[in-house]
């Protein structure tokens, strides 16, 4: 189970590897919000998403020997491009399992970032199997997006880095609003904080008709999504909170905040016209919670993590062309 | 004149007020750049963009008596913002003399950030006059946007972190291009470099019809734009280099590099897509430079300042409809 030390000694494989991204914060963005505002944009990370971070922390905790054998993941979005980011950099080699239908350019780039991509068909093959049958001879090491302690620790490194960067600014309590998927984010930040900034609370975010984490809290199992589709926000629309990270989330975490689509498009196009960033839908969930649901929050101090920006021109010109 | 001591002075007296942007980089970018390629994204500075440096490090210069009387600048631009927002930190009075045909949304936001605007008509008016029969009473500080040697030695802070960013990476020996209008950016940027990076050399960017710095280092005298308007690099467009900072460019640079509007669009696209981080027009100059004229450069290594990120959602949306 990921604690601080796991964490600790993760930023201590990250050092220098993963980007130190700044907190951003606009005077504009703080009269929306009614209180201080900071965006950590994690979509400054290398391959444009924190995955890298936790992608970087489990291949390096392998042993010599695991290692070298090589890692294989599931993914379509952004895992895919951190684990091969990462794997690339420590000189191993990577294989990812992608949908032959993910968008061309995902595909495109996990490869040109130097993984070796096997596309299953969705409607016809069990991912599993394919990645079972691939993997027969080979041995690789399974890096899970989320329910592996290791990359739970690597995300975590971002509450360090909140932690560090907000005393700076002479700040230790406030809400800290993060995109929740899987929560393996969600999970690693609190528990930096609860550490380092025990006066911070932390608030999951995530998309209407996306509630599970939010509907787990309250009924205290796992839920499920009753659809695998129907938001923008693809990056966090995970199933279900996962087995490692949903205790955590328990026993870290603070009222959610449930966003829209729309909420988050404005999100997007406020963080372009006021801190100059890219985020895509999901990664915006948070700063549409802090902008727009800052009645559920409290304190006169919110800082919000921006946890991607891998969108689309199209995407990004709808919330340019849509919204105030 | 600007030296390394007072960029020194400036960077100490600057020091937890302005961000310390970090070095951005993409394998893809590196890919089209045909070398290795990080980018200061400038952009992230508050009020979008480097002038902020200057404008503290001006008003922070000020000697406590002088600084109480307030600052006067002339700009609908960059520096208007920076200048206010920096005085409004420093808790005095700014006095911002804009055309009345500036964009509304610029002079919305210089006023929102603490500034007393004073609308004059370019048709009618002179604008020194203007300035001067307003100032007749209060004596403000007038703070020039790039020929005031404590304004260039705040922009000469970015070289210092530049150099020492780059270290880290093992970097030492690069052509680090840098957008260039009045000179004021580019020659702290320069300054710095020489005394903490000697093997960088600095290259200015301009956009092509408004290239007055390179035809003036070619001539060596200063020489002036035939037109006012007519590109898309609206900040970087000034009529000539300043008679401060021109000797500057003379000692310390190299071959400038000219970049056509079409060229700043893709590259603001670009960055976009593989950095995430979001550039005007003029602001991209450096960075069309090292993707597309790579072939006036030397060495491994390519460092471009992005040095504002304030375009329009119309701009931008045309960058990333039009370019590849």
């Amino acid at each position: 189970m990921t604690d601080i030390t796991m964490i600790r000694a993760a930023a201590d494989r990250i050092k220098g590897k993963a980007r130190v991204t700044p907190l951003l914060s606009s005077p504009f963005l703080d009269d929306i919000a009614g209180r201080r505002l900071w965006l950590k944009p994690e979509c400054l990370q290398h391959t444009g998403s924190f995955k890298f971070r936790g992608a970087w922390s489990a291949i390096s905790a392998l042993s010599d020997t695991d290692r070298k054998r090589g890692v294989i993941a599931f993914s379509s979005g952004n895992h895919a491009q951190g684990v091969a980011l990462a794997a690339a950099r420590h000189g191993i080699s990577a294989v990812i399992i992608m949908p032959s239908d993910a968008p061309a350019i995902k595909i495109a780039n996990t490869r040109a970032l130097g993984a070796e991509v096997v596309l299953y068909d969705r409607a016809t093959e069990n991912r599993d199997d394919v990645a079972a049958k691939y993997n027969e001879s080979r041995n690789l090491n399974l890096i899970k997006p989320f329910d592996n302690p290791y990359v739970v620790a690597g995300q975590g490194t971002i509450g360090l880095e909140i932690a560090a960067q907000a005393a700076k600014e002479g700040v230790t309590d406030a809400a800290v609003l993060v995109p929740c998927g899987g929560g393996g984010l969600t999970s690693g930040v609190a528990i930096a904080l609860a550490a380092d900034a025990p006066d911070m609370r932390v608030h999951p975010c995530e998309p209407e008709g996306f509630d599970d984490v939010a509907r787990s809290l309250a009924s205290g199992k796992i839920e499920t999504n009753p659809a695998a589709t129907g938001s923008i926000c693809d990056s966090i629309i995970t199933a279900a909170p996962g087995e490692l990270t949903f205790p955590l989330l328990q026993r870290h975490c603070t009222a959610p905040v449930i966003v829209t689509d729309q909420e988050c498009l404005r999100a997007m196009a406020l963080a372009f016209d006021r801190l100059k960033v890219v985020i895509e839908p999901g990664g915006a969930a948070a700063l549409a919670g802090a902008l727009f649901h800052g009645d559920v929050l409290t304190g006169n101090n919110v800082i919000v993590v921006a946890s991607g920006g891998n969108v689309d021109r199209d995407m990004f010109q709808t919330a340019l062309e849509t919204t105030p």
